[in-house]
């Protein structure tokens, strides 16, 4: 296989409706189908295994398909989960690496999570005895709240974060710190960042993307089981209603201000653009991240209840875009180039202000600088003076944080007029490796 | 319309893919359609207007049928969101009134609701001007995350807590101390209650149940926007993946001890069983709530870090039940009854434990007392020990809960094998009026 063939594996899935039978969750270990994993026969061809096929790949890339027969494959020269067709569900999850770990330690639970997340992106259990399969002595592999459930898309993407190479007192655990990346910056302050030391940071992550929420959830539950002892939750996140569309079949949704949120956003199929935009290659300074790629998350609350007491005309102007239809205020249709030369009709200055979210966010304004964002929705209850706990899990992409998302970031917190409505009280930075071999496991590049 | 005629169009729904055009969100007051709310010409007509009819009702109530095409009525003899197919997604609201608020104030805020409501499930904005439609220089009626979204089987459910009818200093604030029913009671303490008074309690609740997360999300928000100056948010809680079926067309999820749940839970089409544990009548006690329902709701955290240690066969002896196919230990399959009295395999005693929660909750063991359940599970992030904060909502109706929850819950807290891995957390009980008349409003047959 190539790599450009196995590029192309990362996007596949089966369309809803194809018929495709499958074993259940739970079901296929009676028919012994199993017993791949750890025998180096790994994801790639349980993938293929159960009819995953290159025509039905190109459909469902096509159509943008997904739902509840979506199969991704878990190996590829990619992980999925990045350039996917964006799923509706998340839970994301950080991690960190518990006390007195070694090497070995990272190493095994990376081997265990791949292999657990090779099978539960098939639609199977963590493991061949699964949730009702074992010693009915014992606890149960997997906790079973997704038995029967398809795999509905699920992707599982796993990232490094920056103190995994180097922790706070400066120690080398894993014997890796020279060879953290140079994109993988320590995020700078930016100006207004209200972050709260409960939700930032964390040696690894885990971000789980489904159509159905129990999946997701039960991925990340499985995964955290998995990691005890070596590693435990830091903080999660679930989030509905993907704000961001990654492929040109899918409809923008819009975000919690009411507005098309990822119009301009990095499509999958602007091959040339994901390469150059997304994708890290070796020749980046980092052999071990070729095909990698940087993820920055930014738990950014919305104070809702002012955006909702702003007049209409205050939201576009913020926004620069009509809120019905997501046309730039410019002009023309959702999709229209947005003109920041124009005038407004009113001659009262551009139509599309200066310091708008569009306009500052936009890559004409950042050097070409685009980002791929796969960020969602989020309500966490309320609070004590009963407002919605609301706002937008920003999830993003990229190739190279230095010239990506914190050179746009600056300008927008300095100077976005949406910065009156937004709160970050969230942030972290991974180095997301590149896939896992066929019957591999992610982070093989480095520590293998 | 008869009452029985009534009572049916409580179950419409136009099934998916049943090809009916809609005008979308925002779109259909380009049209000049409305202008029905505030006219006498309420929700039952708007559902009218846009097809949905007898036929297709009764389509979808024989399938169960549900998804984004899927339409409640507002108005009708019963509230819809209780005998209604169970929507994959919740969104649980609590609302205080606020202090010096009028018999006036709450009126006009069950009317607001009511017509705000008749219009959401329909899939339109909260108003005719929307979230675009209105002066540029004002705020928009709606806040616009739904707009372009279908109703995707949207209900809104009223209830009104016992605070409402006498506050806790024993003030009749509306005049309606005296109406308060018999079988609105306080809830009594139960064995091993750890209820945390933030998440407790209220006097009005909204339960927006869809399958988009978004539409029901955009509800809550909504409405509580429109209460603001006369109640405000208490405690809300969003859920996922229903726990409990409630029309035989919909297979039995599982909860987050990945056991199927709501297997022997009332189901719609039980009609006599309905009319018997679900919906008061007036010769109950209180003219005004015939035909309505009475709600509880209690978070329920699960250890479930706890419970995965469990063996399997721990697990199982605890539910009663098999964890594959749900069926009881007395054997057959998931739908066979429970045989309380077969003797275990190896001779060691009942084959389903007399403390399991199968036995325990069962009406043979309750004197025949029955829920409707509706339940929902919940992720709300982790605690700052890495474990899941999660669980379930629990949300059951019922005729009166002196008969039904307070009895059936009592046994449970007080034996349950499982309550080693639950602690109730919030708990709320609401009288749930009867629906609204064609153009009235939920609270009529008591404010009215």
């Amino acid at each position: 296989m190539t790599d450009d063939e196995r590029h192309d594996e990362q996007h596949e899935g089966t369309a809803p409706g194809s018929g495709e039978a499958r074993a259940p969750r739970g079901g296929i270990s009676r028919r012994g189908l199993l017993g791949l994993l750890g025998t180096g026969v790994g994801a790639g061809v349980l993938g293929a295994g159960v009819g995953v096929g290159a025509d039905r790949a190109v459909q469902a890339h096509a159509t943008g398909a997904s739902g509840a027969s979506a199969l991704y494959p878990f190996a590829g020269r990619h992980q999925s989960g990045i350039v996917t067709a964006a799923q509706d569900r998340l839970h994301f999850a950080s991690f960190d690496m518990a006390g007195g770990t070694t090497r070995d330690d990272l190493v095994s639970l990376l081997r265990d999570w791949s292999a657990a997340a090779a099978r539960l992106t098939q639609g199977l259990d963590v493991s061949e005895a699964g949730s009702v399969g074992g010693s009915p002595l014992a606890p149960p592999d997997d906790t079973g709240e997704a038995l029967g459930l398809p795999a509905a898309g699920l992707t599982v993407t796993i990232g490094f974060g920056p103190t995994l190479f180097t922790d706070a007192t400066g120690a080398d655990r894993y014997g890796i710190a020279s060879r953290r990346p140079a994109a993988l910056v320590d995020l700078p302050h930016f100006s207004g960042d209200q972050l709260v030391e409960a939700l930032t940071g964390g040696d690894l992550c885990v971000q789980a993307c489904s159509d159905d929420p129990q999946v997701a959830v039960h991925a990340i539950r499985n995964l955290s089981r998995i990691a005890f002892g070596r590693a435990s939750l830091r903080w999660s996140q679930l989030g509905f209603g993907r704000t961001s569309s990654t492929t040109r079949g899918q409809s923008t949704p819009r975000n919690l201000f009411g507005f098309k949120d990822g119009t301009a956003n990095l499509k999958a199929e602007d091959t040339a653009a994901v390469e150059e935009g997304v994708w890290a290659a070796g020749s980046d300074g980092s052999a071990w991240m070729d095909g990698g790629s940087y993820l920055v998350a930014r738990k950014i609350r919305m104070t809702i209840e002012t955006w909702d007491h702003a007049s209409l005309a205050e939201q576009q102007t913020v926004v620069g875009r009509d809120k019905r239809d997501g046309a730039p205020l410019s002009g023309g249709d959702e999709f229209t180039a947005p003109d920041f030369s124009a005038a407004a009709t009113d001659g009262s200055g551009p139509a599309i202000a200066r310091d708008s979210h569009v306009a500052l966010a936009h890559p004409d304004q950042n050097g070409g600088a685009t980002l791929l964002r796969r960020g969602y929705n989020f309500v966490d209850g309320n609070d004590q003076l009963g407002r919605l706990d609301a706002g937008l899990f920003f999830l993003c992409f990229q190739r190279d944080p230095r010239r990506q998302f914190v050179p746009i970031q600056t300008a927008l917190s300095r100077n976005d007029r949406m910065n009156e409505y937004l709160k970050h009280v969230g942030s972290a930075i991974f180095a997301v490796p590149p896939g896992a071999s066929e019957g591999g496991w992610v982070g093989e590049t480095l520590l293998g």
